[in-house]
C-alpha cells in the first residue's frame, strides 16, 4: 500500500476481493449466482469479466440499477429482468426437466420476490408456473388452484404481512412447500419477521423456510428439489 | 411499622392492599374481575369478603390451586372451572341478552384459553357455542362450520403456533373476530409471540387482537360487541 | 417469457398480478379495499379498470402520491384524502345506519391514523364523531368528553408514544374500544412496539388492538360492531 | 354446562376438544401426526380411542412421560422412542421406498432432535441414515462423511449454538438441506434464536428451515422431498 | 489452589470475593446495601460479619429465604421484611428528615415491589406514606388520593402490566415521579418489558424510570430527591 | 366533511387537531411544551398563535427546519438553538431558583441532547453547567470534574454507545442523576437500546433513565429535582 | 433400529453418538474440552472412556450434579470444581508458561463464571491471578488493583447486570480484555443481553466479547493470548 | 449563552465539546482515535487543530465525505482510504513490531470493515496480510489458505450474513480469532444480528467477538494480542 496525500486505494487485482467458486458447478451441478447488492460495480466489472472468459453459466441476483449495464456489456447475451432485480447469463434458459415448479405470490406486492424465485428456478432448469394474489383473506382464490398446485413437484410460496398462505397450502398437496416470507407489510410486520415466525410454526408439515425476501434462494431450493431423479 | 426481631409484616386492612372499584357496575354496566394470579391467599381472603358483603356479580381469573378453597369458603354458591382456572360467583350465569358469541379453539391444545373465553361472555350475559380443532392444516374443518360462524354477532378465535385462523376466519364471516394468541407451541413461537404478529398482521380486516392467553379479555370485549342494542 | 436483451418483463394481464376478490361484498356485506402502498402504478391502472366496470364500493389505503392520478382518473367521482392517504369510490359515503363510532386521537401527530380510520368508518355506512389531542398527561381533556364518549358503539383510540389512552377511555365507558398503537414518537417507542405492547397489556378489559398505525383496520372493526342489528 | 359447587367441567365427546382430520392421507398422501404435549391424558386418550378404530398410520409427536402408557394401551403394536419423545402406531415401519434422507447431528446434544426427524422419516416411508457429532469446530469430521452425504436425496442437519453446519454441507453437495435449529446452548444461543438466524442466513443456496427442535417437521419434509417421483 | 480428587474449593478470605466498599457513606452521605440474590449463604456470611464488625447502617436486597438466618444472626437487631425481601440493620430507622416520599401501588400484585421502595426510603431517613390499587382502569381512584399525592417531594409509582400510572400521576402533580415497572402480568408484557417501555414512553414530562422490579432503586433515589436540602 | 373530487380535507378549527392543556402551569407549576416534529407547519401555526394570545411560557422541542420561521413569527422574542433543536418562547429565561443542574455529555456528538436538557432547566428556572467528553474510556477526564459535580443537586448524563457513565457518576456524588441514553453509535448499539439497558442496569443507585434521546425529559426531571423547597 | 414394545432405543457404539476430534491437540496445540450439559450420563461415560484411553488432557465443562461420579470414576486422578462447574483431567494443571492472565469479576456473583475462566487459562498452561467485587459503583477498588492488572498478559473481566466494567478496565491497561457478560442481574438486564450489549459498544478500543456465562470461552482465549510466543 | 432573535449557538471553545485524552499514549502505549460520525466539521475542525500542535499519531474512524477535507487540510501529510473511511496521521505507518496479524473476508461486501481493520493493525504497528472471499459455502477456498492463517499472531475475520466462518477458521488455528459481524445481507440478518449471534455462539472455542462493523476495534484488539513481547 503506497500511501499517497490524498488516499491510499491502489487498482486491485481480482484476488483482492474476489475468490471464484471454479468447481462449483462440478461438485454441486448448480449454476453459480452473485449477490450484487455490496458490491462496486469496479468488482462486478472485475467477477463479470473473469466469469465471461470461463463461458460458466450465472445468476447475478440483488442488481443495482448502477450495476446493470457493466453486466450487460461484459456478459453479451445476459438478460435483465427489472422486477426480479435479476441478470441471467446467458440470457436463454436451459431445457426443462425434472418436475414442475409452481410459484405462488399471496398478494400483488409480493410479485418481485415470486418473480425472483420462479426465474431462479427456470434458469437452474425447471419448468415454471406462477399463481398471483391469492392470500387467505379470500380462500376461494387459492381452492380455485387446486388443480395446478397438485401438479407440482415442489412449491413455492411467497407471502408477507401475516405470512398464512403457506401453512394453508402445505395442508392441500403432497408437494413440500417451500416458504419465503416478504417484507410487504407494515408496524408489526416488523420488516418480514412477523411472516418469518408465521411460517416457521405452520400447523401443516411441508413447510421450511428461507430468508426474508430470498426469491433466488427459495427458487434455488425448489429446482433442487424437483430435479430429475 | 414496628419491627421486631423477625419481620416487619404486621397485619393489613384491605386499604393498604386493595382499591375496590365499587362503582364500576354502575359506571361500565358489567361485572367486576379479579386477576388472582399475583396475589398471596390473605389478600384474596379480604376481597372476597368485602365482595361477599357487596352482594356484586363477579369474576375472579387465572386462580391459582392454593386459592380456589378460600374463594368457595367465602363466596357460598361460586363456581370453579379448572380448565380456565375460573371461580364465577354467583356460579349461575345471568339470563342470555343479546347476540350470540362463538368462542373457536384452532387445536385441542388452546381449549383453556377459549373456555376461559366462552365462560366469561356467559357470565358476562351472552349464550355462547364453542367450536374445536379446526385448524388451517385442514381447512375443510372450519369451512364445515360456516353455519354456525356465520349465526355469531362476535367471534372469538383462540390460536398459538401460527395463529392463521383468525385471519381465514374473518375473511368467511362478517362478525368481528376478536382473536387470542396463545402460548401453545414451541421454539420460534416464543411463548405466543408468533401468533400474536400474525394476528396484528391479519390480510382480512376485521380482527382485532387481545394478549397472549387472555381469555378472559377476549370473551369480555365479545360480550360487549354482542350486547343487546 | 420471451426473454430480450434488455429485459424480461413483458406486458401483463391483470390475471398475472392480482386475483380480486369478487364476492368479498356477496359474503362479507362490507365493501373491498385495496392496499396501495407495495402495489406498481401500472398494477393500480389495471386494477381500477377492472373495478370501475363492476361499479363495487372500494376503498383504497395507503396511497402513495405517484398513485392518486391514476386512482382518480380511472374512478370518476372518487375522493382522495391526503391526511388519511386514502381514495374512496364513489367519494359520496353511503348514509349513516347503525350506531355511532368515535374516532380518538391522543395527540395532534395520531391524526392521520385516526382520520383514516373515521374515513374508513364513515364510507362502511356508519356517522362518525372525532376527538383530538386529549392523551393521558392532562386527564381533565379526555374526562370532558365523557358526554360523546358514551354516546358510542364501538370506539377507535389512536395513540402513540406510550398508549396509555385507550386504556384509561375503556375503563370509563360500556362500549367496545378498538386501540391503534401509531409510530409516532421517538427512542424507546421502537416505530409503535411500545405503544403496541401498553394496549395489550391494558388493565381495562374492553380493549382489543390492530396492527401499528392501521387506522383501516381499526375503522373496518369499529364499523362492524357498530352495524345495524 | 351445568355449574356445580366445586366444578363445571362435565365428561366430554371427542367431538368438544378435537376434529380428527379424516381424510388427511386421501388429501396428503402422509400419515397423521398428533403433537401431544399440550393435550391432557384424557383427550389423547379420546383421541387414541378413535384412530385405533380407523386403523390409520400415526405418528405421536412430543410424548410427555405420563403420556405413554395410554397411548401403547389404546394403540396395541406402537413403539415408543424415549430419546425422540416419539410413538409411532403401527410400530412397524413401512418399506422403503424412493430416495435416501441423511440425518446429521452436529453435536451429541443434537440427537433427541436428529432421531426425531431420522424416525419420522423412517415410517413416512424411506430409508435413513444418521451422522452425529460432526460440527463445524473440526471440519475433517464432515468432510470424512462425504460419501454417505452424496448419496442422499434430502439431508437434515440438526445443530445447536452457532448452527453453522447446514451451510457447510450445502455447499458441498447436490441434495437440498432442510435444516433444523436446535434449543442447545445458552446464553446468546437464546433458546436456538441464534441457530435459527443462522440457518435462514446461509451463505449456500439449498438451505431451507424448519421451527426450533421441530425435527419432526424436518424428517417429514425429507420425507417428501425425497419421496417416489 | 490444592486439587484433590474431588474438588478444589479451599476455604477463602473475604477478599476473594468481596471488596467491601468503605468510603462509601463518607463519599456518598447514603447507607451501604448488598444485593443477596445470587451470593452464596457462607459469602453472606463472611460480609455480614465484616460489616457487623464495621458498625455500619446497611441494606439487604432480594433475600433469599435460605438466607434470612444467617443475616439475622450475624447482625443482632436487625429487621426482616418477608414482602420485601429486605433486612435491614439496625433494624430501626433513623429519624425522617427532608420531604415525604409517596410510594403507590398501580395493583395489589405490585405490592412487594412498593414495599421494598418504601422501606428503602425509610431507612434512608426520609418519611414514606403507601397508596394501593390505584390503577388507570377506574381512574377515580388515583383522583381520590390526589391530596397525599401534592404532599410529597418525590414520588415512586410501581406498575406491572400496561405501566400506564406513573405517566397519569405525573400530569397531576409537581413532584417528579420515579416509575418501577413491575413483571407483573403475562403474555405480552414479557416479564416487565412492556410496562418499561410505556413508562419510558411517558407522554406527561416528570417520569424518569428504574429497572423492572427493583423497589430498592426506586426507594434510593426518591430518598436522594427528597433529601434536606 | 364535504368531500370534493380532489380531496377531502377542508380548513381546520383548532379545536380539530389541538386541546391545548391550559391549566397545567397552574396545576404542575411549570412551563408547556410542545412536541413538533410529527405536526404540520399548519397544526404549529394554529397552536402558536393561540399560545401568543394567552402569553403562557412555552418550549417547543424537536422542531424541524421548516418550523421554525412560522413559530419565530408568531411568537416575537422567541429564541432559537438550532443544536439542541429548541424554541422557547420568551426567549429569555426566568430569574435562577433552586439548586445547580450540571448536565454531562459523554462525548461530543452526544451534545445535542445534552444542551436540549440544559437549556430546558435553565427555563424552567435552574442554573445550569454543562460537562463535556468525559466517557469513561478516560476516567481521569471524569475525575477530574468532582468538584463541580459535588455542587449540583440533580445530574443529568448524556451517553451513547456503551452508557456506563451515568453509573460511574452516581457512584461518586450524593445528588440523583438523570440518564438519558442516546442514539450516538452503530451496530450493536441499536438506536440507543444498549445504553438504555446499560442505565437501566447500573450497578450503583442514585439513576433513573428517561427514553433515548430525550434531552428535554431529562432537563425537566431535573429542573424538578432541583425546585427550590 | 429393532423396534420392540415399549422402545427403539438399542445399546449405542461410540461411534452413534460422538465423533471425537483425535487431531485437535496436533492441530491447534490445545486440549480438548467436552461441553457436558446437554448430554447423558451414558454418553459421557462411553465419551470419558474413550479419552482415558487415549491419555489426552480434557476439560469437562458445565457439568450436571449428576455427572460428576461417572467423570471421576472414569478419568482416575481427574478434580473436580463445583463452583466453576468444571472437571479437569488430569487434575493437576501444567507447568505455567507465557504470560500472566488476569481474571477479574465485577461482583460477587459473578465468581462461578471467573472462577471457570480462570481454571480454564491454568489447565492450558498459563498463570492466573484472580480479583473479585471490584464492579464501577466504586471505582476506588478497581483503580487500586492497577498494579496486577499491567502485569497481564491478558485480561478476563466477567460483569453482568450494567457489564460496564471490561470498557473501564481497558481504558487502563494496554492488554487485550477479554469481556464476558453474565447472567447475574434481573429485570432488563433480561439474562446477561444488557451487559452483553454495553460490552460490545465499549468506547475503549482492546474489548473483545465471548457469549453470555462462557468463562470456558474466555479463559481460552485469554490462555491463547497469553501463550509464549 | 446570550440568547439573540434567531439562534443561541455562540462560537464555542474547545473545552465546551471535547476533553481530548491527552495522556492516552502515556497510560496505554497506542494511538488515539477519533470517532468521526457523530461530530460537525466546526469540532473536527478545533480537534485535529489541538492534535496537529500536539504531533500525537491519531486514527479518524468513519470519516464522513464533508469531513474529509478539514482533516487532510489540518493535518499536512494525513492519508485518506474512502474504502475503509479512515485518515492517519500521519500517512505513513510506523515500522512493523510483534507478530503478523491475517485480516480475512468472508465475501467482497465486507472488505469495507476487512480493510479499516487491517489499516488499524498496520497504523498500531502491525505487518498485516488480507484474504478476502472465502466464506464457507466453498470450503476449499480457505482450507487454500491454511498456511497464511498459520503464520498469524491473531486473526481478524470479518463476515455478514451467517457469520459462520470466524468459527471454521479458529477451528484450523492455534492464533485467536477476532471476529467481527457486519451488517452485510439482508431480511432475518438484521443490519448484522445474525453473524453477531452466530460468532458469540461459535462451538469452537478461540473466538472473541466486536461490535458490528467495527473494523476499528478488531483492528486494534489484533494489535494488542501481536504486540511484541
Amino acid at each position: 500500500m503506497t500511501p499517497d496525500p490524498r488516499g491510499w486505494t491502489p487498482p486491485e487485482e481480482l484476488a483482492d476481493y474476489a475468490t471464484l467458486d471454479h468447481d462449483r458447478l462440478a461438485r454441486r451441478g448448480l449454476a453459480e449466482a452473485v449477490l450484487c447488492d455490496g458490491k462496486t460495480v469496479e468488482h462486478l466489472h472485475g467477477i463479470a469479466g473473469e466469469l465471461a472468459a470461463r463461458e460458466s453459466r450465472t445468476l447475478f441476483t440483488r442488481v443495482r440499477e448502477d450495476q446493470v449495464a457493466v453486466l450487460l456489456e461484459q456478459l453479451p447475451g445476459a438478460a435483465y429482468d427489472p422486477v426480479a432485480r435479476l441478470v441471467a447469463w446467458p440470457g436463454e434458459p436451459p431445457e426443462p426437466t425434472g418436475g414442475l415448479v409452481v410459484v405462488v405470490a399471496a398478494g400483488t406486492s409480493d410479485l418481485p420476490v415470486a418473480r425472483e424465485a420462479a426465474l431462479t428456478a427456470r434458469h437452474l432448469g425447471r419448468e415454471t408456473r406462477t399463481i398471483a394474489d391469492v392470500g387467505v383473506a379470500g380462500l376461494h382464490r387459492i381452492l380455485g388452484r387446486l388443480e395446478v398446485l397438485r401438479e407440482a413437484r415442489a412449491i413455492v410460496v411467497a407471502a408477507g404481512m401475516d405470512g398464512a398462505l403457506p401453512g394453508v397450502v402445505a395442508g392441500l398437496v403432497t408437494a413440500p412447500v417451500i416458504a419465503v416470507p416478504t417484507s410487504v407489510g407494515y408496524g408489526a410486520a416488523f420488516g418480514g419477521l412477523a411472516p418469518l415466525l408465521t411460517m416457521l410454526n405452520a400447523c401443516a408439515p411441508g413447510v421450511a423456510v428461507v430468508n426474508i425476501d430470498n426469491g433466488y434462494g427459495a427458487g434455488h431450493m425448489a429446482a433442487q428439489i424437483a430435479a430429475p431423479v
